[in-house]
């Protein structure tokens, strides 16, 4: 129904020597959004097993603008584009009101730690993904 | 003609919590193949401007496998597939041997940071990048 | 009079391959608590040239507790312990109220990075350090 | 009997907005000679249990000249200079031969990850560490 919208903080050394946000960097934002909308928000509504483990398969990120250092932390917003059986798709903007910087997907796997293999989303993973499925 | 070849060192921070090369640490990977194939070895071959500057306009990476700590680097192959009037497009493996990682893409722009504008790709530059594509 | 509190955020990567914040990472939280401190907060109250550049001549920390992943942020409080002609020292406890993790100090040197040198402390940068200047 | 030199490679990313390596990665670079010098070098001289866990308890760093990105790697000493029953005491200097860089110590206690405790260090680890005491 919506996005997420993470805020995530920027730190000084996320610069680098050219004094912009690295490339790198903002795929830790990215990092930092998707624990926040997976590990902190989902148990919270109802999709208690995401926080055991996902692991990353595939990230596209495309840079649209040079992202100086501020104090206040930058907005990522975050929402789902795309569930199968074993495996979704998140996208990503980072961005400053009307200003994107960057914009993302990723592909995530939830996966077995315990058994070392990938697992299957369950009914209650797909209720709350579903609930950040953005209209296209 | 042929991929250029950086030994990665890994560093035991490459670890996450999951004991494994974290996902973002691989695009620290090929930022320093990058920092050696553009920085480093080209202007020895004759392109000296690349280390003036290039900025980074997108990423693509597919995860294969987990990579775990080891105090011996890891092998990243980087070669060229696409040079434009003003960008060009790299392909990295990380691997080792016939184990492989993670493939990736990333777009370059070289960039004048006096200017603060993108510019041309020179001849030198291009024939440089030229010696590294490799036949599709 | 005070010591100033700044609200440290934690990332999912501080986390190291034991699960508990990387003691390196320690130092970062103390680099932003600092930024925060001479960056942001001292040309509010007028030290308006410290955020011109600074450089780190000493830390010395010790680690009391092992901190864990958490979403909200942890606090560090800082405070000034020493005013010399050409440098400072800071201290700071990295806290959770009554529990203590780490307490460290850093020397500082007022650095002029384009004569490349260090310089003297301002009578202006004197009086806002004074202010955060607990008596022992 | 001697210091144990570990060649530490640098990252473009080291590097901070000040074109400098930045103070807080010179103890990632202590923290990579501390894991060769514990987890690699020490099993293969009879000390096998290090790498089952050692925690921080303290380090000091003193830094004395900047240090710039270089695709070569910089040496790290590393040398212990305390052995008490459950801790000991490590020393590190950063240099290019007769240039410093930096010089630290650092308290590390021996900590029994599933019991969650400190331990005390065996013969095994005492016989191994002896052998890098630096008389002084």
């Amino acid at each position: 129904v919506a996005r997420h919208t993470y805020l995530c903080p920027v730190r000084w050394f996320d610069l680098d020597a050219y004094q912009h946000v690295n490339n790198v960097q903002f795929l830790r934002f990215l990092e930092e959004a998707r624990v926040d909308f997976l590990f902190t928000l989902a148990p919270r509504e109802g999709a208690k097993t995401l926080n055991e483990g996902v692991v990353i398969a595939r990230h596209e990120i495309d840079y649209k603008r040079p992202l100086h250092y501020r104090p206040e932390p930058v907005p990522v917003d975050i929402w789902v584009i795309e569930i199968k059986a074993a495996s979704f798709t998140l996208a990503y903007e980072v961005h400053d009101g009307n200003v994107l910087y960057a914009r993302a997907s990723s592909v995530l796997v939830p996966y077995d730690f315990a058994a070392e293999r990938p697992r299957r989303i369950t009914a209650d993973e797909r209720g709350y993904l579903e609930d950040y499925i953005e209209p296209q």
